[in-house]
C-alpha cells in the first residue's frame, strides 16, 4: 500500500496512533511504529519534562518514524517548536489551536505539518496557513471536540471535495472496514484514539481497557456543549451521566484526578477521554495484531467491492 | 448494479427515498421511483385520508415499484396492515416503535418489510421480530432520532457484523462517495432525507430548500435529548438555537405550525428536520439528476479505489 501518507509520513501503512494526553507516550507509540503505523507522542498533558524522557526512550525502542503531536491549548512553551525540531522527527500534528501559530516555523525547520480540524471553516483556515495535510476529525470520535460536532460521514467528504491536501481521518475509525470507508470519503491516512487505547501495549489500567471492551455503541457522553471551556466525548460513567444532565461549572477542573483513573484504574475518580467505536472494540490485542487485520480487512473490502461494483461499472 | 436491495425492491439503483412526513408524498416520490430508486410514501404525518389520496395519485404517477413506511408512534391505527397491503406495495418500513407489532401481520400479507434502527440493540429486536431486512440510521441524519445518537461510521459496521440481512445505510448519505463508504461498511442500499428534501421535485416551501443549500455543516441542532418526547435532529434556526439552551416542555407541541414552515416557508414557525449533510447539499437539482450523479461518483469511486489499492493487494 502506497500513496501520499505512506510517502510523506515514511511508514508501512497509512494508520496513525493518536496522541491521547499521557497515554501516548513511548510504550505505545514505538509499538505503533515497530508495526509499520505512526506512533505520535502527545503534549497535551502539559508534562513537557516527562515528554522528554519519552522522546529518549523512543529513541531505544524504534527506528521507524514517528511523530509529535502540539497540542496548542495545553502548550503554551514558545519553545515548543525547537524542542519539537530538535527530536528528529519529521512530522508534527498541531491542534486545538490556531494554525498559523506554529505552522510556519514548524515547517521552516524541515518539519511535515498536519493540522487537527473539526469542521470546514478550521480546514480552510489551516489551508491557508500553509499546512501540509490534515487530520479530519469526525464528532463520533473520543477527546476534545468541537462543540458543533459532525460525523465523519459527513465532514471527510465535505473537506476532501474543498482541497487536494492529503487527509488522515480520526473519528470511528477502528478496523479495515471503516479505513476503506474513509478512503471512498477521500482520506489516505486514517488515525486511531479508542482502538489504541485498549491495546496491549496501551498503559493505562485493565479497568479502563475492560470498560472499552465491554461498552456499546452508545455508552459515551458528548459533554460541555456549552462550555465554558471544551466540549468532549467520553466513555458514560456514573459521573459524566450525571455531568451530562449537571454541566460542571469547570469542566477541565474535572480531570483533576486523571491519573488516578488513568493508571489506577478508579473510572468514577476522572473523565475517560473515549470514541463512539468503544462499542465495536471486543477484545484488547496487541498493536501489531490490530494493524495487520486493519490492513487485511482493507483489502479484503477494497478487493470485495471490486468485484461486486466496478466489473458491472464497465459499459456493457 | 444488482444485489440484495435491487432484487428486493425491484429497482434499479439502491437509492431509497426517506419517508419524511407530510414531504414523502406522490409528487417527490413518484420522481424517485421513475427515476429508477425506491419512493415511499410517509404516513408520521399520521393523515391517513389524504395518504390514501397520494397513493391514487402515486398510480397514476408511476408504474415502477414503491413503498410505504409505517411511523408506529404516528400511526395507531389498527387498519394500517390493512391499509398498507391494499396499495399493492410489495416493500414497507417501519419505524419509530416495537418491530414486532406489524412485521408478522406484514408479511404474512405478502410484504417485504425493513425496520429502521438506530442502535445494535434495535437491530437486534428487529432481527427477532423476523424483518426482511434493516435501515440503519447514524445519528447525523435528520428527523427523529435515538437520544444516543450514534455516527453511521460506527453504527453500520457493527450492526453488519452481527447479521447477515441487507441493510440500506440511512444518516449522512447524500452523493455516490458517501454510498461507496456505506457499501464498504456493509450496506447494499442508502436512503437519502436531507437530500430529498432539497430537491427539485420536492413539495416544500423554496425557502427551506434554500436554506438547505446554504447551510454549514454545523447548522443543524440536536434537540431533546432528554425527553420527555422523542429527540430530533432539525435546521439551525432562531427557534430550534433558542431550544438547544432551553428545551421546551413538549417539543412535539412546537410542531402546530409545521405546514407554515413546510410549505408556507416561515423558517421560524416549526421545526425543519435536516440532516448534517445539508451542508453537503450546494444547489437544488432534479432527482433523476441526483440518483444518476450518485450511481455514477458511486462507480468512479470505486473504480479508483480498486485501481490504487486492489491490484497492489495481490500476491506480490
Amino acid at each position: 500500500m502506497k500513496n501520499r501518507i505512506t510517502d510523506l509520513l515514511g511508514v508501512t501503512y497509512p494508520i496513525v496512533q493518536a496522541p491521547m494526553g499521557w497515554i501516548a507516550r513511548a510504550q505505545l507509540a514505538s509499538a505503533v511504529s515497530n508495526a509499520g503505523g505512526l506512533g505520535i507522542i502527545e503534549t497535551s498533558s502539559g508534562r513537557l519534562d516527562e515528554v522528554r524522557e519519552e522522546v529518549k526512550a523512543m529513541k531505544t525502542l524504534t527506528d521507524k518514524p514517528w511523530g509529535i503531536n502540539v497540542a496548542q491549548a495545553f502548550v503554551r512553551d514558545p519553545d515548543i517548536v525547537s524542542f519539537v525540531a530538535d527530536q528528529g522527527v519529521r512530522f508534527v500534528t498541531t491542534s486545538a489551536g490556531d494554525p498559523n501559530r506554529y505552522c510556519e516555523a514548524l515547517k521552516a525547520k524541515g518539519l511535515t505539518v498536519f493540522h487537527v480540524v473539526p469542521s470546514l471553516a478550521a480546514a480552510e483556515k489551516a489551508i491557508a496557513a500553509g499546512v501540509d495535510g490534515l487530520v479530519v476529525e469526525g464528532g463520533e470520535g473520543g477527546g476534545f471536540k468541537n462543540s458543533r460536532d459532525v460525523a465523519s460521514m459527513v465532514l471527510l467528504p465535505l473537506v476532501a471535495s474543498k482541497t487536494d491536501l492529503p487527509i488522515i481521518a480520526a473519528g470511528g475509525i477502528t478496523d479495515g472496514r471503516t479505513m476503506a470507508a474513509a478512503f471512498c470519503l477521500g482520506a489516505e491516512g486514517v488515525q486511531m484514539g479508542t482502538r489504541m487505547v485498549s491495546a496491549a501495549e496501551s498503559p493505562v489500567h485493565r479497568n479502563w481497557k475492560d470498560r472499552i471492551v465491554g461498552a456499546k455503541e452508545t455508552d459515551t457522553v458528548f459533554l460541555n456543549r456549552q462550555g465554558p471551556g471544551p466540549a468532549l466525548r467520553a466513555l458514560r460513567t456514573e459521573k459524566t451521566s450525571r455531568f451530562e444532565l449537571e454541566p460542571p461549572a469547570n469542566i477541565m477542573a474535572e480531570f483533576g484526578n486523571a491519573l488516578a483513573l488513568y493508571f489506577g484504574g478508579d473510572m468514577e475518580a476522572s473523565i475517560a477521554l473515549c470514541g463512539q467505536v468503544a462499542g465495536r472494540i471486543d477484545s484488547v490485542k496487541p498493536v501489531a495484531e490490530i494493524l495487520q487485520e486493519t490492513v487485511r480487512e482493507f483489502e479484503t473490502v477494497m478487493a470485495e467491492m471490486s468485484r461486486r461494483y466496478v466489473r458491472a461499472a464497465e459499459p456493457a
